[in-house]
């Protein structure tokens, strides 16, 4: 069987089964949430990585080598916004080919410390390698705050409301104008393409929900609906989402019509945050958070991720979400 | 300018002077060494990533993707074994064409474990793409034992001797064999193959040197000469290597003659150890490891290295070990 036939998903639920070690009495998250989580000495200690690989995950056709090192950086801190953690240290793996101008590295680093530097956070190692094509690997190390918990996605419950932070869809609308294949005006594209290619990791609303009671979190990745999917298979519960209460980016909205809702829904590449909770938690976290936070649906008990219009009526959604290895 | 003028130890320098921040009170060691080492709360926190990329590190056609999961493994866990540390989490990025088998991932995976269990450390996360070449990237976490200091590069001194775990030249012969380059009997084919394909992280010797009061270490991953240079660099001093006594492997040593020496001297990927300490404290590290230890030389103020035969006579290398970027 080759990997095509089985997706990400299915390779990474093979793994944790290959590795096929319970979390113990110190390692609190393994495989498959958005980083690791053990217990340290005073706070919870978290671990991600996340591989940028040329013409996978970027093309340097469309953006420079400092937007490259912002987003790869945005990419990996964005995993510790979803756990709710504070990010500290970062490792950097490095494969490029050797007729690489060294200030286009350097250009690489400068857009990666513009981040760090935002978040207190050290570039402390890594290694270089000489190899095509260019791949950018991240390793960021972090912890919770003193004495607090981490957001997961196997916490939501049914009866909670599902919400997300800022605005959808941005990020793919700037996509399709950087590969030619969407127009809009001066301002517009500057906006999009920016939405793109230097997303903001939702690092301080991922410590405030923790602040506020949240339990469950997810960063908006692959798309809406198949990061929803994940939590929603983590939790074993389903989720009805009314497409009309989703916070489509007001830009894109503006100039798309039918096809902005599925920008928003599958688009991907935002880097919001998608959480669960009780609507008091929701109304609390709204009042603390500096940006928009809207409810777009509740959890369901039933296992099946349902998407409504706002006359109750089903809506179907072609295209999901962006996974690797799945031909389609 | 290309990288490949500059070479990998220039770049290595660049970045982290464009990372540009100093160790502070927490961090303890930065870009530059085996592991990055900062303070926790009740031991020093170690932290390490290597990229091992299809056609640069390896190739399939001289090794088994089990083969591929031990090495890339074990060439990460060496980089604790240089600090003194305990190993302890492993993330795992994975880059791999869509039509690689199933199969083979569990078998690269199985690889790993093979070896982590031996040190109790667990895959605790990492992520997968589907990317041509083939690409495995780990990053380990680990710890010193309570209280425990570090092993660093920076710390050699003048009057040192300068000792080596094991034997060399053997990892150097064994991809000579591989590669068709060189033949020899059964046996003799079996063990060098292995030395090449399961190198052994000298952990349990890296914590001893912790214990018995030696400061400084680096893993011989690129060659003896190119890492005892990286020491001497680091430390501000120089070395005298006495060849005779540089500890050739045996099958390696009987089966050739003068390139023995050469693969011993900068052949590298054997993993062992390099270090240096007083006279004494090598006396009692060699009564405590179960492997042999063999002093090679001693470190010297005048910043050369100087390799010199039984006479005294200086000795000249041609190649001194492997560098990326650079063309030779």
């Amino acid at each position: 069987m080759k990997v095509s036939e089985i997706g990400e998903f299915g390779l990474i639920d093979l793994l944790a089964k290959t590795v096929n070690r319970p979390p113990g009495k110190q390692l609190i998250i393994g495989i498959g949430d958005d980083a690791a989580a053990w217990y340290g000495d005073t706070s919870i200690q978290l671990a991600t990585v996340d591989s940028f690989i040329q013409d996978v995950h970027f093309s340097l056709d469309i953006a420079s080598w400092e937007d490259l090192g912002w987003k790869a950086m945005a990419v990996n801190l964005s995993d510790i916004a979803a756990m709710g953690g504070v990010p500290r240290y970062a490792l950097v793996s490095l494969a490029i080919p050797p007729h690489t101008e060294v200030e286009n590295v350097i250009a690489l680093y400068k857009g990666m410390i513009e981040l760090t530097q935002q978040f207190g956070v050290t570039i402390i190692g890594g290694d270089t390698n000489s190899a095509t094509p260019v791949a950018i690997t991240i390793t960021i190390l972090g912890s919770t705050k003193k004495d607090n918990y981490i957001l997961t996605r196997s916490t939501a419950q049914p009866g909670e409301q599902v919400a997300v932070t800022g605005y959808l869809g941005a990020a793919a609308a700037g996509l399709e104008i950087l590969t030619n294949q969407l127009q809009f005006d001066t301002e517009a594209t500057a906006i999009l393409k920016k939405a793109f290619l230097h997303p903001y990791p939702r690092l301080t609303e991922g410590q405030l929900l923790v602040d506020y009671g949240v339990k469950t979190a997810i960063d908006i990745s692959d798309g809406l609906i198949s990061d929803l999917n994940q939590v929603c298979k983590s939790s074993q519960v389903g989720a009805r989402i009314e497409i009309d209460r989703v916070p489509i980016q007001p830009t894109v909205k503006a100039n798309l019509s039918q096809k902005s809702l599925e920008l928003a829904l599958s688009g991907g590449e935002d880097y919001e945050l998608l959480f669960t909770a009780s609507a008091e938690v929701i109304d609390k976290v709204k009042r603390a958070a500096s940006c928009p936070i809207t409810v777009i649906g509740e959890i369901v008990a039933d296992k099946k991720l349902t998407l409504v219009n706002s006359q109750g009526n089903p809506f179907k959604l072609g295209k999901t979400g962006w996974e690797h290895f799945v031909t389609r």
